[in-house]
Order: C-alpha cells, then sequence, then structure tokens
C-alpha cells in the first residue's frame, strides 16, 4: 500500500483521495453520464469499482433493490478471484472472514452393505499451487459490501443508485451519448415513475432475465437439463463425520453435494432430486424444504442430518444457456463499428452451480471490461478495443458451459456408471479450470503471438500472470511480484534483467534509457505529456542476484521514478531474487533477461527479448493512441 | 472467524451482537460505572476493546482531546503487539497497511576516508522465528483507530467520551463504588464545567503527566539523561541508499536512527544533538528542524537529504523513569486490601524512543490487566487477582527501562568507543527483547510453578504462549494454533493426546470424561451453571496422528461442544498434527501427552501431565470462585 506521498494520511489509507467526479458526486442520478452500469450484483459492482479510478469518467451505476443485498445464491470463491480481490485491496479481509476449501472428500454407497454410505476418496484442493491465494466459500452479498467498499473509497467515490431499473434502451444512430435508456423507480419516494437518461456506453449486468439483453433483442440459448436438485443453507446437528469438508456423496438413491461455509457452522447442500419428466413444467420447483431434507437423510443413512434453521434454500433445474452475443454488434457488423452496450455475468451465461463458477466468471467478465471502458473513454484508447471484450469472454463463457455440462452430468451418475475413483480423477485432474486458472485468451490486439515465449516459459501469453516471489531492494522485504499490482487500469511491464546487478545487466541498462529516452519508446508514444512517468505502463524490474547484491544507485531511473507534489522517489518497482524461491527457475525465465507485458486485468499480454524496442512498441501501438509522449 | 450459529448474518461479522449494557448505551456518561478507563491512547484503547467483550460491565473511557487522534509520536510494532491485534481480530488489516521491518543496517564513519559514512553491517530481524507475524512500523493513530472499532463491534459498544479530563480522585474506605473522581469538560458545549462520578474502579492510562498517578501522590522516578534528540517524520529525496531499510549511523559528529514508515515514502529520523550541559534546562528543546535537518546531512555526508515535507517533528532529552507503584495500594499494605485505581502505559514508565517499545509495552500493561477486572468485577474471581497486575507488569517495566537506557546509551557513543560490529552484535544478541518475547512472569497464583516444564519445553511457563501449525480435522485446514486465541478473556486448555488418533490415547479420554463429568474438574468447580461449556474455558485438543487418522466420532465430546440457541456443534477444538511441521517436535511435547494452559493474556500460565487432575483444579482453586459447576 503506497501512500503519505501527497502528505500525511492520518485516517485509512484505503480510501484513497476523492479526484475528478468523485469530488462533488451528485446524489441524484444525472440525466446524462459516460457510463451507466445496470446491476450491482458480483460483475456491476466490481465494474463500479473499477470505473472509481478512473474519476474524470462519469459512471453510474444502478440497481433494481432498494438497498444492499441481504443473502445471495453464490458462495465460491476460486482463487483467481481472490487474486482479483487483492488488486482491489481486500483480499486479506476476505481470507480473514471465509471458509477455506482445502480438501474434497468423496462418499458412495458401501459395496458390502449398500444401505449405508462410506468414504471413497479423499483429495487436496489445488495440489499443483496454482495460486499463492486459497480457494474460499463465502456468500455472494460480502464480496459485493466489499466491491462497493472499494468503489466508494476510490478516487471516483461511486455509490449505486438503489431502486431503478431498466424498461427499455436505444442505440441511437448519433449523438455524444447515444444510448438512450429508460428507467422506472422500484422503491421510495415516486416508486413506478420513469425517465430517461442517456450515456456514452450501457453495461448491463442485470442477471440471467437481463433487461438490457431483452432490450437488445438477444437471447439466452441452450437446453433446459431434465434434472432438478435442492439446494438449502443450513445450520444442523449430525454425526456425518465430514460436514465441515467438500464432499460429493454419490448412491442409487441419488447424490449430495455439501460445501461447508463461512463462521464455522452453517453449511450448502445440494441435494439430488433426480430425473424430471418433459411434462413436468417446473412442477418440481414445489418440493417443500422438508422433503429435501427427508431426502438428504434417505442419501445420507446411516447418518442423520437434524437440520434445525435454513436461512435460504431453493429447488431448480440444471440449464446450461449462453447468449449469442456479449454487445450490441452483430457478428457481419464486428470491425465496421464500435459497441455501445455491453452485457456480463449471469446475463450472458447459465449454468448450474455446481462448480462454482458463476460469480467468479461473471466478475471476471467485467475485469476483462472495466479497464477498455476506461482506456476508451479517457481517449487513451480507440473504440475498436472495446470489440475485445466479446471475443475473449465468449469463449470463456463457452468452456464454463462445456466444463460445466459435463461435471454437472457426471454428478447424476448413479456409482454403477461412474465409479467413484473416475469421479475424483476428473476432480483432481480438471483443478485448473475451477480454480479459474484455464481461462487463455487467444491472439490480438492486446495478446501478442509467442515467437518469444521461451524467453519466459512459466509465463504463458493470454494466461492470467502467476504471481511469484521476490525480494524488494530497497527494503529487503519478501513478496510476491504479482501483488503490486493493483486495480488500476495500467499496464504492468515486468523486466527481468539480464545480470545479478545493475551494473551486470548491459540489456537491461540500455532497455531503461530506451524507454525512457526515446520518442519511439511506449512511454515516447503514449504517455500523456502531462501524466506522471508509470501513469500508464508500471514498469518494474527483477535483478537475477540477492538483494544485497543490488546497488540502488547504479538502478536506472526508469525503475525509480518521481511521484507526487513532493516529486518523491518511488522506491517499490526495484526487486531482487529471493534466494529461496528463484523466481527466474520457478517461472522459466531466460538469463539473457526478457520482458513480460501484463494487461491490466493481470493477463499475460506480451514475453519478448529486452532488446526487442519495436515489437514492443508496435504492440501498445495496436492498442492505445499516440500521444505524442510525455 | 465463528459466526452464524445464532442465525444468518448478513453483515460484516466482525461486529459482534450487542448484549448487556452494550443494547442500550447511553451516549451521556453516567454518574456511576464500574470502571473508568482515563485516556483513550494505545494503552486506554485496548482495554477499552478488551472489556467490550465482558457487555455486562459498565465500562466507561474518556479522553482530554476533543475527538480521534489525527497523529501519535509511536510508530514500532513488535511481533508481541502484531499477535494481541491477531487475538483483537484485526491483525491481517495492519500488516496489510503497516512498514514490514525485515532488516537492519548499520553505517559508521569510513575508516579510510572519515569524510564519509559507509555501510558496515547488515542484520536480519527475527532470524530466530521469535514470532509467526511481522515487526511492523504504523502510526499510534492507525492502532488506536483498530483498537476503537474492536471496542465499538464488541458486545459492550463502548466508545470513548471525548473531551473530559480527570482533575482529582479519591478512594472512599467504603460504599459500591467507592472511588470518586472529578471531571472537567475540555471542548465542546459546558468547556470547564466539572462534576462528580463514582467508578468500582479507576484505570489511569493518561500518559507520562498522568493526573490518575498524581492524584495518588505517585511520581516518575529516575535519571533525566543529558542527551538531546531531534525526531522528525520527513518526505524527502535523498541519495542515501538505505533510505527505506531501518538503519543506525554512527558518526563522530553524532548518530542518526532511521525508520521508514508505512505508506513507502515517510520514514521518521532521529538525529542526535548531542550532550546538553545541566545548566541547559531543557534550552535544547528550542533546536529548530532547520538545524536538525542540517545536523542530519552532516552526518550522513556524503548522501544529501533534501527534506520537503516535515508533518511533525520534536526535540526532547532522554529520560529513564518509573513509578513505585502500579496500583494504589502501598506496598506494605498489599494483600490486606485490593487496589481499587490503576495507572498503566506512560503513567508509568517513561523512556527513550529507540528501541520501539513505548507502545508495545503499554498495550500489555492493560492487555494484561483487562481479563483480571473482567473477572473479578464479573464475580468469577477474587479482588486479590488484581495484586497480580502491579506484581508482574513493574519487573516487565524495570527491564524495559533498563534495557533502554542501555541501548539508548550505546546509540550515543562515538564509533571509536564502541564499534559498529559491537552495536549489531547487541541488537541480533538481544532481539527477542524488543521483540516482546522476554517478558517472563514469575509463578503466582496464575502462573504456575514449573515442575512438569519437560512435558512441553516449547512453551516455557510465564512466557507468551507461542503458537505452531496444526491441522484442524474437521475441514483439514492448516492453521496456527494460536490464532485460534480471541481476547475474549477465557483461558486455554490445549490437550495433547498421547497417542495419533482418540482410540489410542486413553490418558486424553480419561481426562476428557473427568473434565467433563467430575464435581472436582475445573469445569464442574467453576463453570457458571448457565453458562456455555467453553465459557470460562476454551479446550482443545491436538492428537499426534494425521488429520485423516482422526475420526471426529471417537473424539470426546468434550472437545465437540454444543453452541448458541440451535445448540450446534463446534468443530473447531479438534486438531491434528501437520506432518510438515510437527508441533510435538517443534514445541517439544511429550509423547506420552501434555496439558498446556494458557491465560487470557495469552501467557503460559501451566504446563501439566494428562493424570495432574487435582493439580489441575487447584491451580485454577486460586484465582477463581468456585460456583458449584456447570
Amino acid at each position: 500500500m503506497q501512500f503519505h506521498h501527497h502528505g500525511y494520511v492520518t485516517t485509512d489509507p484505503r480510501i484513497q483521495p476523492a479526484a475528478g467526479l468523485g469530488l462533488d458526486r451528485p446524489d441524484e442520478l444525472p440525466d446524462e453520464m459516460d457510463l451507466l452500469i445496470v446491476g450491482a450484483g458480483p460483475a456491476g459492482i466490481l465494474l463500479a469499482a473499477q470505473m472509481s479510478q478512473y474519476p474524470t469518467i462519469n459512471t453510474r451505476i444502478i440497481e433494481r433493490r432498494g438497498g444492499r443485498l441481504e443473502m445471495g445464491q453464490a458462495d465460491g470463491i476460486q482463487a483467481r478471484s481472490v487474486e482479483t480481490f487483492q488488486a482491489f485491496g481486500f483480499a486479506e479481509r476476505v481470507i480473514a472472514e471465509a471458509f477455506h476449501l482445502t480438501a474434497m472428500n468423496f462418499w458412495s454407497t458401501d459395496p458390502d452393505d449398500p444401505s449405508r454410505i462410506v468414504r471413497t476418496q479423499r483429495t487436496v484442493d489445488d495440489p499443483d499451487g496454482f495460486s499463492e491465494f486459497p480457494h474460499l466459500i463465502i456468500n455472494q452479498a460480502r464480496v459485493i459490501d466489499y466491491f462497493a467498499e472499494a468503489a466508494r473509497f476510490g478516487p471516483g467515490r461511486i455509490a449505486p443508485d438503489y431502486g431503478w431499473e431498466l424498461i427499455d434502451l436505444k442505440v441511437l444512430p448519433e449523438g455524444e451519448r447515444p444510448v438512450e435508456v429508460t428507467l422506472r423507480r422500484t422503491a421510495g419516494e415516486g416508486a413506478g415513475e420513469e425517465r430517461t437518461v442517456r450515456a456514452v456506453y450501457v453495461v448491463g449486468a442485470d442477471g440471467a432475465r437481463s433487461a438490457v439483453r431483452e432490450a437488445l433483442g438477444m437471447r439466452l440459448e441452450g437446453t433446459q437439463a431434465m434434472h432438478a436438485w435442492a439446494v438449502l443453507d443450513a445450520l444442523a446437528v449430525t454425526d456425518f463425520p465430514d460436514i465441515r469438508t467438500k464432499c460429493q456423496v454419490q448412491t442409487p438413491k441419488g447424490g449430495i453435494q455439501l460445501i461447508p461455509r463461512e463462521g464455522g457452522h452453517l453449511f450448502r447442500m445440494y441435494v439430488d432430486l433426480g430425473e424430471v419428466d418433459e411434462s413436468d413444467r417446473g412442477a418440481v420447483r414445489s418440493t417443500s424444504l422438508d422433503a429435501a431434507i427427508a431426502k438428504a437423510n434417505e442419501i445420507l443413512a446411516p447418518y442423520t442430518l437434524d437440520v434445525r434453521h435454513v436461512p435460504w434454500h431453493s429447488v431448480y433445474e440444471v440449464g446450461h444457456r449462453l447468449t449469442s452475443r456479449f454487445d450490441d454488434v452483430p457478428a457481419d457488423e464486428v470491425g465496421t463499428r464500435a459497441p455501445r452496450v455491453f452485457i456480463a455475468g449471469d446475463a450472458c451465461h447459465t449454468h448450474s452451480a455446481k462448480a462454482g463458477q458463476g460469480m467468479n466468471v461473471s466478475m471476471q467478465d467485467t475485469f476483462n471490461l472495466g479497464w477498455k471502458l476506461g482506456q476508451v473513454i479517457s481517449e487513451l484508447s480507440p473504440a475498436s478495443l472495446l470489440d475485445t471484450y466479446a471475443a475473449e469472454r465468449q469463449v470463456v463463457a463457452k468452456n464454463l458451459i462445456d466444463f460445466d455440462r459435463e461435471w454437472s452430468t457426471m454428478l447424476t451418475k448413479d456409482p454403477a456408471e461412474i465409479p467413484p475413483d473416475e469421479l475424483a480423477e476428473f476432480y483432481v485432474k480438471t483443478a485448473e479450470f475451477p480454480a479459474g486458472f484455464r481461462t487463455h485468451y487467444a491472439p490480438s490486439i492486446i495478446t501478442g503471438r509467442d515467437q518469444h515465449q521461451a524467453l519466459a516459459t512459466g509465463f504463458p501469453l493470454g494466461k492470467r500472470f502467476h504471481s511469484a516471489g521476490v525480494v524488494r531492494v530497497a527494503d529487503a522485504n519478501p513478496m510476491e511480484l504479482g501483488h503490486h499490482a493493483r486495480a488500476d487500469g495500467r499496464w504492468r511491464i515486468y523486466a527481468f534483467a539480464d545480470g545479478a546487478r545493475p551494473a551486470d545487466s548491459p540489456a537491461l541498462q540500455e532497455w531503461a534509457e530506451w524507454m525512457l529516452d526515446a520518442g519511439d519508446s511506449p512511454l515516447g508514444s503514449f504517455n500523456p505529456a502531462d501524466a506522471e512517468l508509470d501513469a500508464l505502463f508500471d514498469v518494474k524490474v527483477v535483478f537475477q542476484g540477492r538483494h544485497d547484491e543490488v546497488d540502488l544507485r547504479a538502478v536506472p531511473t526508469l525503475f525509480l521514478p518521481r511521484v507526487g507534489p513532493f516529486d518523491l522517489i518511488d522506491y517499490e518497482k526495484v526487486h531482487a531474487t529471493d534466494p529461496a524461491r528463484d523466481i527466474f527457475s520457478e517461472r522459466g525465465v531466460a538469463r539473457t533477461g526478457a520482458l513480460v507485458v501484463v494487461r491490466p486485468d493481470m493477463y499475460v499480454a506480451h514475453v519478448l527479448p529486452l532488446a526487442a524496442r519495436d515489437e514492443l512498441t508496435a504492440f501498445f501501438a495496436l492498442s492505445m493512441r499516440s500521444t505524442g509522449g510525455s
């Protein structure tokens, strides 16, 4: 956390100084705005938190509910989401509050006594160390709370406008704010009244029944599988010994997925209600809570479940559906005009809750979109950057639905059809996907081609930057290199030096000099003239030596930029190698050095040699406007 | 964090349900109260946070300032304090916000060129792993903020009454509330007006010029050393390469102690102003900021310090002073009557800031006192328990002043008198003291004698319980055993089993049965009849086997107590050994099992064999009232 550089901060430094529209943000929803976010669920509120880092952009977020969400449905937080929380500054608080999922056990009918279940397998969560962060379970309402705080504490001081729903929207052929939106007051004074507002861009994060999607004439398409589940959050007394461990129980009588929850007592249980006939037409949804609990007891025999309190329950049939588009530009018009309206999260993709994916993928949708909107509305990038949102996220949604269909189908099978060890094996083998790290963006204007991947094999292009340990030179603090990344819309360039020390690193020295001085470097070409040196590009260096071998006085000034009104030196960009966890070895970085370029949403955009100057500038030129330089 | 067991908690679970007086706490300071805390600095506010866990006790805390402290002087946070923050529930937030001190470097005059300084030594902070927590630097104002939040979020809902100062107090010979206190309004409406309130107990945490101490007729006694220092918090541009590392610079021109601060830019600098003649009479205190900065530049040559902003600075002479008593009972009356008034923190001990100790020792003063007041006012313990506060903390204060005198004297010496490597050696050799772990309470009614210490050599009696890694059986979560301890006033009993699994642990089984069923066990003797099983004693077990070897169904019910209105099972008391960090080996625990008893303030009170039943009850009988049992 960096602060005090604009003067002494006496209160919580998480409250960033207000700036731009955040200095005097009107409480009332205005008639005109730059960006309107529809829906303050996980996808919408993450986007609001992101846009609060762009305080000159007039962003508003409306929510149909009259106030804060009290209890949500989603609860699975994959490690990729915790990494994202880290970038937004609240990971440590969620980690302290949530349930930590470190294991999954499998239970099945005892072959020797079919009246009872037995534990057939124990598996470890993330045995491969995909992330330094844990896999968590916590209610979506709390995730929203934390993002809402980040939105409110960011320079833009964004807070949801509760009690408004979107009725319709039209994209007009011209005008500065071409999206005309009809809203209706849902709560409070004037409930039922309608008004029209205009925005430059609109994002629909308004759930499976998205009014934004409807207004664009799009539908969720796919099958409505005919398998029904009851889900309940419960406080219970039981002799089932794994009640605090994630479990999959499979019996010929049906299955249960058990997920312990935050706080040490609550758990969630998905109870298999079996195949539903086509003619059922949703009748299964009237299954009573008592019937679901009775079914659970039947499946868990000889163990019993004495349910004492159920704060939430529901019955649903599994559906796997996807929209054909993620924005308002039809496939045959892509490239001819930029999108004005986007949809994200459940508005685009719905599926079972079995793999704990929904909230996570939804948040990554808007984390992908936010910085692009920030760049484009700030006129730092051409509007064509916005095309990449649908191109990238549609593939992810398709993969999610395929994965979830496979997994949730397996979970409805009889143990006779699918042996328990096969289920456990599939779970372990595919663990990278539910952890959130299988996303792999294809080459585009923001993801380079992999001709230099050999220079940093542990940072695969198009995948998220996998943090590793380093030591900060200035204060000898061991740290995760990736944790310095904040959700601030900036690109990161990690320069891995060609030597142990500055004096041994001629290629690094030359590159740093060029970055700083050349008119055709990324800084020279794209950094606004009045901006600080690291306004667009947060450039860091990692030397191959130990921290006590690196003399700060010999480090190029590119890595020690001046900041704030006192023109102070930022010492947090210069790193050495931790002898106990050599990042060059752990991530396969060439000893001749390398540049690893990371997008604002934490995905590896490029790997290049230190000498590849033209390629570096050319890569950024694909998505950035030239400014004449700083 | 355990919650949801009284029903679903939708908001921040750190906000505990209000109870007792917290349900309807009056804003106005009442005329009568159980406990009056004078002063809302670190010592006072910690005590308020502690007392908020005793919501039936009417505690108030007054503070002379009209509102929140904006900037304090202290900034060093030893690992022991971070452990304490953990118990109060906010360690992870301070850790995220503070500077992490991992190294200290020593600089001295270059023997080859006396016009310049050179780095003579690098040392590592806490190389011996005294704690799993870091050594931090953060302003006292933020520490107070976090404790104030804990006080406000605790069941007692305690918040400071700002704008009141203590003028006088008298301890009357009798009456339910024998302490009569005269207060004066210092701010707001009615400023200057006086009123009288009455309390059962008063704690003076009102600083070096303590009015409570004065009212008791006590003084700080000791020498006023004649060495002067300027201290400044600064934002500066410098070519001194270790500006972000704690440094001791010693030259014949004087010395500097440099301490980097939170946020990455600010640092604190203690600049040696040299010996002060007896006739100076404080004239040195008028040394200007410019003169201090000029002196710093002189000492740091050839490096330069271009100071851009100084949010705070001061000049002082080092004094080492201590009161003769910590409560209102003179030495010759100890044991004849219980104390009614206590002083804590700077009111008892003042010394240099050089070892970064003041705030830390002050907080441990009231952490020592809080649970004792809680026990006594709740009538769970006799008032004689309160005698142990002065007995224990006076020794600590004396050791602190001796240590600080030695260290700060060394820091004023010329490098010719004390070679730099000797200084570094002293720093490393004595590191346990400034880290906060040298406190070693003598045998008393709350610290047993060490005849069974051999059963757990890594948990020395009278020292703080040194956490170690275990695995929670119910959810396979690896964790620090010590982190389950909360500042809730409860005793902890860690039962180390005599076997790998419940079935292999006959001594443990027998002990657990006795604890639960016998009228003469600590539960039978002291737990109030209407209280939950773990109301006074938080009893945990650690088995020698791996988590997957421990069958929860065979674990004695003592370790799976029922909690809350739904009578749910608490699964967080049963642990297994982490094969990667075997706690039995790491802490020298006998394979025949052992009981380790830990006080509410986290100090090891006793080590006993599992079979030592009479001894266990007898030990608690020294400080607890028999209730007839639960």
